[in-house]
């Protein structure tokens, strides 16, 4: 498996990440293209004024699907993600602003796909829209999938076997997480202008339809393994 | 970046781990290796009788250093990581047994990494020793790194600036979770018999030194951003 990072010029709010991403690189059949939710938040212009810690807490809080106040940042869930501050951050903005998540990621990363294989003329293509995240008790980010499109975001290996011939009753791979963490190690958290990280020999399975990887990928608390820790 | 997964035989339980990997692979001089953990403790001899669910719950009791009953799975805290019952494992372990994980995984490392870089004769090699994790409220498993050793697990971007000249504050990205995520993914979870990838062109920081990467990465649950949510 190969990882290609993309170093891009930097896109100018409103611009569209068609024609964007198109200019800046080259995709293949059966390429996985993993894109920053950042790149999104560009191209639909999803700036917020913000100067205070204040109004950084109350954008966050209104982005949220639930709030949960911190000490160094406030924790959000969205989207099926547990992030910091609602993934509103003020680093890559510009000065005085926020930038915000696009407002709903699986349709605009399918729209995304939908447009490039039309204008690539390619069958087989992912996409993966990748944020940075933190795992618990871990220091230093980490990277998930906020979202896929045009491939399988699990890989089930209920009832295959392991080597000694026994059948797994629970292992399913989360192969979008899996990837876009080393995407996102290859983006960089600072200067680097590198939103685009192209994959190749990956082994996912795509698919032509279209479904809420979103969905597919979310637990309820309760069904979750770190249920006994978590106070919902 | 490339990653190679490497096919092997599979080990037989007591084998010497660094003849093992020497006869399976070829590695070159900057290269990273990811070793499942399963490969330690196979070599180690780490296999307990269990037949019974109790038996499970007795033995991932004894080896965690904090332990939570779960429903399905229970949940433990074990050298830096939240895992299911302690990493012990029926899977890919003989009928009627367990495999635990290695005693000191970081102590097993730096002694495999000592004596491949001697062995081979290259100055810069970095190892990873991986295992699945799950994360928060995400359906399917992922990977993480139990510990690493001959590079810098963490790559701290303080003091960096954002394309907007913005100095960066917290931004510290865990290498070794990030990389060892897709390697986990190359490595499966069934009879895949591929406990060991290469990955080449990672642009990790390589050190001589050795160091305790498991302390580095390990944050007390009150400096954690999940501690709104956790119960300890």
């Amino acid at each position: 498996m190969r990882f290609n990072p993309i170093k891009t010029r930097v896109m100018e709010p409103g611009e569209d990440i068609l024609e964007f991403i198109i200019s800046q690189c080259e995709i293949e059949d059966k390429a996985l293209l993993f894109i920053s939710t950042k790149l999104f938040s560009y191209s639909e212009n999803r700036f917020l004024d913000c100067h205070t810690k204040a109004e950084l807490k109350k954008i966050a809080k209104s982005e949220a699907e639930r709030f949960y106040d911190g000490t160094l940042v406030d924790l959000s869930l969205k989207k099926g993600l547990l992030v910091a501050n609602s993934g509103v951050d003020e680093s890559n903005s510009m000065q005085g602003t926020v930038v915000l998540w696009p407002k709903d990621p699986q349709k605009s990363l399918d729209e995304l796909h939908k447009n490039l294989k039309f204008k690539l003329g390619i069958k087989n293509l992912g996409l993966v829209m990748v944020d940075t995240i933190c795992n618990p008790l871990r220091d230093g980010v980490s990277g998930a999938a906020v979202c896929v499109s045009g491939f399988e975001i699990i890989d089930s290996k209920i009832g295959k076997k392991d080597i000694y011939g026994r059948e797994l009753k629970f292992a399913k791979i989360n192969v979008g997480d899996s990837l876009a963490a080393t995407a996102n190690y290859l983006m960089g958290e600072a200067d680097e202008k590198t939103p685009l990280v192209i994959a190749k020999d990956t082994n996912v399975k795509f698919r032509d339809t279209y479904y809420n990887s979103i969905e597919k990928v979310s637990m309820q608390p309760e069904d979750c393994m770190f249920a006994p820790i978590f106070k919902f």
